[in-house]
């Protein structure tokens, strides 16, 4: 059993709606990635790491740096990235840089366009993907996403048709 | 993008509640697997077909028969299947004698312990690992449950628990 | 504020799945009633029993009398209860004879055709329907289901059209 | 069977996700009511009419005049209004000027402050309670919600506990 690291950055797929405020935000908390992957915990040796806690459009160069820097560092050689979908592939290049050549390191980047605690279906499907790909693949930085597990520069989001979609398609 | 056909034979992933007989069923339709797979959907080359219809406790040789042959006949080299819990290693044992040797088909197992239509989460994260697993494995015929990918003989049904688990462990 | 007496005795309202034995119970906890009465609950002076726990086809004429005295039993003047909706016109009846004439109680009886953890939306509209109505009932025994609150002789169990309507129509 | 209008002016009951946007939004339609009261609807004699379809913080002077004119005008003499809960009161105001003294109509207000398609339990509560009380009550403005039905000006919402309670408690 391969040891599996899980970075939960925040974005759509954590937002939770507060009834006081009348709106969705993203807690700082892992409930959302907890209850998606709770009937495969048992059988994988995973640890979950949670930061950052923003929706993409908020991450600046400081927080990337960081997330680039705890992939690096974290001693796991497969790393799943919870992210919002807006800016998921500005961080997958960051964090391909701070890895550098050679690295031997799979990150597979994530993350939902509905919150899983307002439908769970399309989050959990994206996460199960990333965690079941990451063991398969070849070292690199992946987007998984919608069905679709590419290197994290052949695939990207389509905002017109809110779907991540095969770049060059 | 390779093609990837999904048969689905029933068993809990598919079941829904009859107010009137006060009982959860397997009916003759796929709408739990097409939920399941819906955000994914645009993005793959997928043929959906729909057969047998049970819970596998109720499945017997003749089903297990038609499915091996099935599987054999068609035309795509990836197979998902969606089948009961209780007796999906009799099948993927029957399918991959039907196989025989040097078949070059990839024919992964899934299905659920929990019906999508009371809860989705674990059926639908069953099915995201086994579609995702199948275009990045070797030939051969293999049951994804609960995190796990594994050669259909090194898994197996911990009642006790109500979880799959690595054989052996 | 009025003073409310909830009474659970189970039946399809309060049933979960167990995924291990791959069927719905009814367990012997009111979850799903403390569920669907969660965001009521700070605006009612409101005491929740729960007792017998049983599917009502399983119920005996002892369950019956143990919840008759129970009814009359209580200091409340209203009580609602859950009840399986099989037999819950039996239970009524068996009701109105222990509290006898002059009782001077308001007692609504109510259920659900579909588990509320199956879906939460006609259980909680029967229980919320019964809860408001019974403050502004006079004494007797009812029946709330379906959007009719009515005296329990005056309402049945549809068995074919799965639902309650008015006797008579 | 006492006829019934019910008008849907939109609100958070109403608000769905849109995945492309990012955010919640009131539709133009009434889905979450027509779900909400779906296992009622075969015993009600009832009218569904839905318009203005705002968040309440959006609604203007003319909204509310136009509503007034709305629920006077209907031949049903029992009228549930859904509305957003920020200003429910204020349109209950207006409602009840625009009828005047003897006017013989039951009005009452309803709504919730979580989605009904984010969480269907308590949109589902209220607007049961809101449909059950309106035919037991006397002639009046009233608003629905938590548990309580009070005459309009007997009951506020609470912004920091974020719920409705009643006046003076």
């Amino acid at each position: 059993m391969q040891s599996l690291r899980l970075i939960n950055t925040g974005g759509t797929f954590n937002k939770r709606y507060d009834p006081i405020r009348g709106e969705l935000f993203v807690p700082a908390d892992d409930q959302a990635v907890e209850a998606a992957i709770a009937s495969m915990r048992p059988n994988l040796s995973l640890r979950l790491s949670g930061t950052i806690y923003k929706d993409s459009l908020e991450m600046d160069d400081a927080d990337r740096a960081m997330l680039g820097e705890l992939v690096a560092a974290v001693q796991e050689r497969c790393v799943v990235v919870v992210h919002g979908t807006d800016t998921m592939d500005k961080s997958a290049v960051a964090v391909a840089r701070w890895l550098g050549q050679g690295h031997g390191k799979r990150v597979v980047f994530t993350g939902a366009m509905v919150p899983f605690f307002v439908d769970p279906v399309e989050a959990t499907a994206n996460l199960a993907s990333a965690m079941t790909a990451i063991c398969l693949l070849p070292p690199g930085v992946y987007i998984a996403m919608h069905g679709l597990v590419l290197p994290h520069d052949k695939i990207r989001k389509n905002r017109e048709a809110g779907r991540f979609e095969e770049l060059g398609n």
